[in-house]
């Protein structure tokens, strides 16, 4: 699998209470990894001031996956790649989380399917500004 | 969609640290219930024994997937059906969380894929009393 | 130490996602059981009713503090103590958690100071029927 | 208060995923953010090779205490100072956070007691180069 030079990529390390009793990352930290990716896409795509607090508008799962390759442990650094599409009212986005030491070996892939709501929760218009960014943002099929 | 009687059932409520900033069940917990409803599922079928601590197997999470369908909020009561089947060295396990409150309310729906593990998280035969039991599990293709 | 019959106490197990790469429930999660308590707590007496999302009030956590004396693995089911006293507008728990198979055997003591807010975190009144109650519930000093 | 030029600060967002119905970062996270700040530490240190992966020592928590004064929200940076000294086999640490943007809006104080263990829990000695950083750190009785 290769992964586009230019592809957004979020570095964290994994934290010692993200560990289970088998010594690794527990899985439900993907999803929590997944979503500070995200977030940290919004930040650096300079769209952060149209998602809450900011803004009445929070990008709600309504579905997420996540394929397990290899265990992470604590203090472990690693990249996650992402990429966004819209498809109407929903987002896609897809994320594959690498070793940032050796960025060829896949930790784990997954999706997370959003919807903009408000914070009373109900489903709201994409703001024009995340539909644009959406339509010219690059993505590749064969990721997952 | 309909649940048979009989299916297991994991009972729990919804903490206060399970929720998040809009007022609902953070997503990740949704896998969480899950491990817990597995987990106790283990114990109902009378294997717990099997898995760690008592032996050496833990059931590696390999694939999630959850869909949300309602928010659950603090204090809520819900019930995590479960159902399990085995694949060669694969056990898939489907779930069905509800209100107990209101069975017919679906919050969420979603899948784990499994393998035995050891400790030293390499891939292990399937003790014969779980590959059994999955034999005679009953599972429902339209759960998801 | 002697815990007093009629004590409240709480009953829950350690979940798989709770424990650490040390093998161990991870430090963080004895507050959540805590919490997780003093919502019980308040249920059992029967003034679940007053507290979020029921009514406007929340008893938010001004202090908190956990001593550690034995370590908890998956699966071990603990008992957590629970006394509660008011002092002026805020409320103090103390809290100690037992093995339920081995109550004799300590694996921590905790305190936390609680003071009721209102959604907007503003320190609200203490509701008549919680400052009744905390009058009358039974205190020891020499918990911790 | 005063913070002295030259205190070591971990810097770090609170995540989504840490918040709580109430809307702010939930009071368990500090211990998380705590720990992260410790990690931190020793790597900036230079002893993170003393410290479990690479070698076979955890400074396992005895004790923690939290002290809150005003409510972190998603998004919000923040910086955890952190102290540390020796005594005799306990390590105590203690932590300011505040505003990255304000750093004079304290938003938390915390201490925690720690003691060195293998990975069988038993205490072990202080490795020296632990020590004798532990005896050159600044320490403020006046933090807490």
């Amino acid at each position: 699998m290769k992964i586009d030079s230019g592809t957004f990529a979020y570095r964290r390390r994994a934290a010692f209470a993200d560990t289970d009793a088998m010594g690794v990352v527990h899985h439900v930290n993907y999803l929590r990894y997944f979503e500070e990716a995200r977030v940290a896409w919004l930040r650096e795509m300079g769209i952060a001031g149209l998602h809450f607090p900011k803004s009445d508008m929070v990008l709600a799962v309504l579905e997420s996956r996540c394929l397990h390759f290899l265990p992470v442990r604590f203090e472990d650094e690693v990249l996650v790649y992402l990429q966004a599409r819209g498809e109407r009212l929903k987002i896609h986005m897809q994320y594959v989380i690498v070793f940032a030491s050796e960025p060829g070996k896949i930790i784990a892939k997954g999706m997370t399917t959003l919807v903009p709501v408000n914070s009373s929760l109900k489903p709201i218009r994409q703001p024009p500004a995340l539909t644009k960014l959406l339509e010219t943002s690059k993505w590749t099929e064969t990721w997952l």
